[in-house]
């Protein structure tokens, strides 16, 4: 017996409003998704797929995590298998089987890759109110029109479905993307890199338009081994002997002007530790120069020399001046805050980074952040700024510090934005959170909206989800008699929301 | 077209026992304001207004701030023009007249006030799901009787209908405070303040008791270029020669005997970085007379010579000192903890204080205030205190905290209280959250209730939306079958919190 | 006239869902408590009550918390009476005598156990919304089938209808736990406790299975002044003469091991300042060499001479220690973080700890727990882990971080664990809280489910109240569309959550 999937017309639209926003407004709206981690050349060479572990277990540390808190070994979760190492606890899988028996049960035969998809079906049936069961069913609705429930029972025909529309036309990473409407699609990438794949998808005319985005994050993270030998590569690139704060930045503006070229209308950055005190050049370069001339260890890596109170003072000094260059550009700056990495050492040694082993800090960062606005804002050189949390017990600080922000001689609408739920908050109480915070302490019409932040070609019908999320949210408002039922008003809210704030917002 | 405003009887009452606690026993109750910053002499004159612009967007920096988030230059918002300063980007408002464009389109020829007014209009048709929203058309309806919402449709025929009804005799401050009902208000003031309108008032027999507060910031402010000025000031008022810890805590206690002459109950603090470390009245001391006798910058103000860590240690002291007063003389205490102020230099340069550019800050503060109370405690000399917090990530630590402290030998009931959801937090959800967090982990009957906060004379609706979230709250409870619908205690209850438990609390 | 209790059938249970999940899977399962401060004492003597305040107010600090809060005089809380201390505020009860005079009111009389009873009455009548009201009336009916809602009215007949089944053979410590079914309890306990009744009950073959839990804190807790008097008497008790950190691991890991041969399967920990950072083996030989030499002060104790820096070091290089132990005996660890006790000095001199003088701490530890828990997983010796937070803000933290050490090769099913709302949050909304992150960031499937964490022998409906949240929080789920009505497969995660996950997982 198959249980019928969740994903019907009405889902998560639970008034009538809430509905007609939804089917009026929101639905037939294209996608512009700013912020992603999609790789530009698999769309280019317009990829497929060969089956569905590929496409949903090749990088998606969402789901490598629930299987993992499932007790499934590695082999089944990333196809790796994770050798006991020097100085580990006496005990071989052999003598620890309970977890592997189960997991392996009746797949004995199986190829790996069916069997990890059978593993993926086992740990989803478990997900209860997590966002995985949304995402994976809508995904196998609106992507290959599959009406059963993915579970143990079902996983067999669902894969042989799905790996058979794998093989056809409509599954390439591009017909994925008209799929769902996608018109503008903003990946993610290091000032050195030469865009090749973007620019090649720009002669061609691509009916979607692939942009990049700036993010100098081997720049800004001082601290790293790579450091040295990155700025070298920095230098090499741009053309621009780098050897103090001025040429360093002589560097990323060059770069930054060749990214523009390109479409670029967005950058990033990932605020993980201290990122302002006050400086001045002189000590910046100091701290510059320093950091340059520091030894190398045995592998190779530059070993930092630096106090955190020094990292904080170089970040503060770069993110400000390229603010400064984001602002005269008419660019807009995200700033993701709060994300502790690598935090299984045994783990980062044997996979690497982006794994799965990355979670939410706590650190407080509240005089640091204004101090950092501000130094851009007293020149009115504040760019547009998107200000993101991982910590949800932040929202309501950094809503309220974006207020602090939106007094701009350019008249620019939702200047500084609190930016989507992030990560671990990109679910439905996590979203209706920050739309909550926004509404509350903001102005909610003004938002940009919803982006993916994904790696997978398949994730776009979140933008489905918050959709619903969104028009359900305000739909409630209005039944509740919070707001007046003017559904040509709130329809345009809603559209604006789903597309034209963003279309707005980054100039496109 | 207009479209019929939000406000009717059942406006946020979703349930039969929570309309019947609201009709039966919230409505009718008077008010007890014990906490705004309306300006007494505007009372004692009992002046009127010219128009809405005026009364509306003369000093709120809630609907500023929703109004630079919808990208309105600053004349439309404060009718301050912002120049360009030197350094700044190089653009000129006509380089960049999107925002201004649209902002005043349609509005040429009209008065800067009515281009105003337009401009909150169309802000506040946006504001979905803020308390802005709920708050205009409260006061709308109560005060004006005006049944339309307001968006840029209606906004003429309500400017003229309101601009009429503000120049006959039932809209004077004092008409206005009567028609919402409101026995007793409390304004905030500085130690040094003569009270001289609270006295006029006073002599005069007004039927609205009109108490000063006690606040005492200028004195714990110890880093302010201002401090040593405000010190000398204080000297002269209170005519006690201050040169030690003794002789300020003597002119202080002067003062507050003053403001008790003068009705005073309640006192105010906001803390908003360190502010308490165990120290000796020698150390003190020490502080004090090295602070006093700091150098001036080139503007006359004197440079703060102290590290934070002293300045918690003078801070904490002084409080806990406060405090024991306090206690001697049956006052409450307040303690607003946890904003961040100022934080666009480029605004404050502009417009000065309390223009909306203050925020959330987020930091830990749990050891410091415990050592507070407990300094005062340990003698039994904790005044009546009311914990606000600013950051809503701080209500458990802030409740549970109240509650370390509610054993006393005097028998107050609810003696520590966690304050009304404040500030940023005042709003729906954020008042859900508050009393959420009291029901939890504290008990809600002994809820000493609402306050405004505000320096507007038309805000006292905010009582009547308190009063609909508390019944609704209740009211669910029981629809949900988590108390009993005994009608007579509940009334009990809600009445207590509306008014009653104020009036005991503060000995009125 | 007297008001029905809430609890009826449908408490809780607001979908038809909801109920059947209840009711055909939850309701009949035993009851496995992993975590409670229980005697073993009296259960071995199968202890009775004399009466409801002896079996109520003689240990439950949430109740004194509230009564305080109301503003009873602590002799009608605990009993005891608080007498004005040197340099206390001149003032005697009877010059404030409101809140004496209301709480005895009508009592004057009777017995001070019943007056006792009788403020708790008509205190948990103004809890409207704390979970003291839903357990209270849960007790009421559950042992002692009263159907009336307990307020001053009833007290009496309440008072007298329980103290009568008090005496009876039902209402003995054992028989009060197998009328809630309770299978398996784990108390917590000293490293250096004989077990002496927890071995009589191995001996009588107890169909209650009695396990003590390892709660090393008086080991950890370096800084405290009895450290150094109880490490000599872990010497005396192990049979190890402990000189420096082997030794006094070798202690520790022989009481764990006789502690494992009395039935223990968990451990306890208490983490309430930094509790982590990297160090060496000799640095920390030389920190607890220092603290054993330490002077005493003139009431005995050993004064701390070690910064907290090095307590951090101390206690971060003993508890990843000790983790390696618990993972080579398959014990799970259990860390509670967050506390801030004996706040109110005054309270703790007249009645000690645990008395409800303890709160929520908010300090920042994302950094130190990953280290932590790094420290023990680098080498896949970290056990499985229960993580609690006491401050709400730090659930979602908790719950990645949780994720970020998931892998394991033993294939252990949600291994490390974000633990039941604990505490504070022990409340309807805090447990929905616990839950919902739980579902939104983790595998809700996996969970191991509540505990009470109770010094009292009536607090097992506690489970039925989680049981009934848990259900209606999945029901609700399933009849807004978010989860296939699959009742079967819903029923085995039910019962996994209520019972089997915390038999596999504690191997029970």
């Amino acid at each position: 017996m198959s249980m019928k999937s969740i994903i019907d017309e009405t889902f998560l639209l639970n008034n009538e409003t809430a509905r007609r926003l939804y089917f009026e407004h929101a639905e037939k709206l294209p996608i512009i998704d700013f912020h992603n981690h999609l790789n530009p050349q698999e769309i280019y060479e317009d990829r497929s797929y060969a089956n569905m572990t590929e496409v949903w277990l090749g990088g998606d540390h969402y789901k490598w995590r629930a299987m993992r808190a499932m007790g499934y070994p590695e082999e089944l979760v990333t196809g790796r298998i994770i050798e006991k190492s020097e100085g580990m606890a006496g005990r071989t899988p052999e003598e620890n089987s309970e977890g592997y028996a189960e997991a392996g049960e009746g797949l004995a035969g199986n190829s790996l890759d069916y069997r990890r998809f059978a593993a993926y079906a086992a740990t989803v049936q478990n997900c209860v109110g997590n966002p995985l069961y949304h995402w994976t069913h809508l995904e196998l609705k609106r992507y290959f029109d599959i009406d059963d429930a993915l579970c143990p029972e079902t996983a067999e025909t669902i894969w042989n479905k799905c790996n058979a529309l794998l093989q056809t036309e409509a599954f390439t990473t591009r017909n994925l993307l008209r799929k769902q409407k996608v018109r503008v699609l903003c990946t993610t990438d290091d000032p050195v890199d030469d865009l090749k794949w973007h620019g090649l998808l720009r002669e061609e005319g691509s009916d979607i338009s692939v942009r990049p985005s700036f993010r100098p994050g081997n720049v800004l993270d001082i601290e790293k081994g790579t450091f040295v030998s990155y700025i070298n590569r920095l230098s090499e690139v741009s053309g621009i002997k780098i050897t103090d704060v001025d040429s360093l930045l002589e560097a990323l503006r060059i770069r930054l002007k060749f990214f523009i070229e390109n479409g670029c209308r967005v950058t990033d950055h990932s605020l993980e530790t201290d990122f302002f005190r006050e400086t001045t050049e002189d000590e910046v370069n100091d701290i510059f120069t320093r950091r340059m001339a520091a030894d190398r260890d045995k592998e190779g890596n530059s070993v930092c020399n630096l106090t955190v109170d020094e990292t904080a003072a170089f970040k503060g000094y770069i993110l400000s001046e390229l603010g400064r260059m984001y602002a005269d550009e008419g660019l807009a700056m995200q700033l993701h805050i709060g994300a502790i990495r690598n935090n299984s050492e045994r783990m980062f040694r044997a996979l690497g980074a982006d794994t799965g082993f990355d979670s939410i800090n706590d650190y407080n960062y509240a005089p640091q952040l204004a101090a950092l606005l501000n130094s851009m804002d007293v020149t009115d050189q504040l760019p547009r700024t998107i200000l993101y949390y991982l910590n949800p017990k932040d929202a309501a600080m950094l809503m309220t510090m974006a207020g602090n922000f939106q007094g701009n001689v350019q008249g620019i609408k939702g200047k500084i934005q609190l930016g989507s739920a992030w990560w671990f908050n990109d679910h439905k109480s996590g979203m209706q959170y920050q739309l909550q915070a926004l509404a509350d302490m903001g102005v909610l019409s003004t938002f940009i909206g919803m982006l993916t932040d994904s790696r997978s070609f398949l994730s776009f019908p979140r933008h489905e989800y918050f959709r619903r999320i969104l028009c359900n949210l305000v739909g409630t408002l209005v039944e509740n008699g919070e707001y007046p039922k003017d559904m040509e008003f709130l329809g345009r809210i809603i559209e604006n929301i789903c597309y034209y704030n963003a279309e707005e917002y980054f100039r496109l």
